[in-house]
């Protein structure tokens, strides 16, 4: 019987084509993938909590693959770590039972997005942040968002490509902070539509820079039309942070 | 009468040959003298508190340069920024007395030197911290370091070009300290040898992995000989944080 193996990882996602393997491109599904071939002598297929776009960054992606390898967990972690790009890291391993679905059992996802508030963009920042040159107002943008918490239909948060059969979702927390001259959106939610969070930042931010007011929120969430909210923020400013499942072995 | 203008710059050094021009080479000179030259219509050379090589940041480099423009120094600000790519901004400038020169008025230069000690290494610190594995003894580093504190000659930390007259500096601030899982040394001198910081930190380092005792730097210093010292640090981690003159005008 082969061992169910989870992995937490993380990645910078600036030099990848997003999660997902492609042909010829280099995606973090791909590089991983390899690296467990090179390690074990098996081909594994990984399956991670959700995808991340091009550009999107992960704290702590949870992935599962099947496999005969005989490594315990801290070897897993110290030789896929010395085969992988430097970019991408294995934080932690752990033997899950054959039941165990990175994605399917995935209850709830933490996604940050990051905005350089300052004046003078960061230059060391600017792989991981959307910068606003505007100040903005973080109260509003956090009186705003409050209109996103609970169950709703999100689809005036939905990018087209690729529909889920249902667009309702349940956000059980969402905050904006400010940490300096940065400014941090937090969105947890049970599932994500695509580009949901990059959505719900580029809405947030017209109110923030005060060209909507508050209130407005909660109509574009109301109006169920993608047309009705903010521009899809760039994914430079997308973390991954946390994802929990009911056995919360992590 | 040409104006002397003053400004303080920061920039991420990954993708940049260095401060000085080079013919056909992207370097921090070169693109800021561009700017000067596309927002002034003037030709301008620049002077730099010192050169930082090939891939070393900088928080507060300081410049001047001598210009017919009449902008006033917000102005100056704001448009170059604007004309600047973004790995490089102006953070400040000021009109100052003819007589101010950014490399000869440096009275103190402070260097940040960043090492990443995390077990893993941070793939959203690699551009900007040298990682090392080992566990740091961060005390013994401190210990050690204070033997280079004061005047001295510093032939053993200089590695060759461009040799100056004088291999003699005085450290007025040596520093180790850890930051969670990363460790800092910081110097400050009346100036530096070239690569004289990095090779420290490869000096010091070798005392943090517990490979030499804290007691060999003073023996490294008396030696007067490169070849004593430890290895030069790569130069992701080094930082020029700031540059004292005797005006303290910044």
């Amino acid at each position: 019987m082969l061992r169910n193996l989870k992995l937490s990882i993380c990645y910078d996602g600036t030099d990848f084509h997003g999660w997902q393997r492609q042909p010829d491109l280099r995606t973090v599904q791909g590089v991983l993938e390899e690296a467990i071939r090179q390690l074990t002598g098996f081909e594994a297929t990984t399956d991670a909590s959700g995808r991340t776009d091009a550009g999107v960054h992960a704290l702590g992606q949870v992935v599962h693959f099947h496999s005969a390898s005989p490594h315990p967990p801290e070897v897993l972690v110290k030789a896929l770590n010395a085969l992988l790009p430097r970019d991408v890291r294995v934080r932690g391993a752990w033997e899950v039972p054959q039941s165990f679905h990175a994605t399917l059992d995935a209850k709830a996802k933490l996604y940050r997005y990051v905005i350089d508030n300052n004046t003078i963009a960061d230059p060391f920042q600017l792989r991981y942040c959307h910068h606003v040159h505007h100040p903005l107002d973080v109260a509003a943008m956090h009186l705003a968002a409050q209109a996103l918490k609970g169950r709703h239909d999100f689809h005036s948060f939905e990018t087209r490509w690729p529909n889920r059969t249902s667009s309702v979702r349940t956000i059980t927390h969402i905050a904006v902070n400010r940490m300096g001259g940065f400014v941090w959106i937090d969105v947890e939610a049970d599932g994500f539509l695509y580009n949901m969070v990059r959505a719900i930042a580029g809405t947030l931010i017209l109110v923030g820079v005060g060209r909507w007011p508050a209130s407005r929120v909660a109509d574009v969430l109301a109006a169920e039309d993608r047309a009705a909210a903010g521009p899809t923020a760039p994914p430079q400013g997308l973390f991954l942070v946390r994802v929990r499942y009911a056995d919360d072995r992590e």
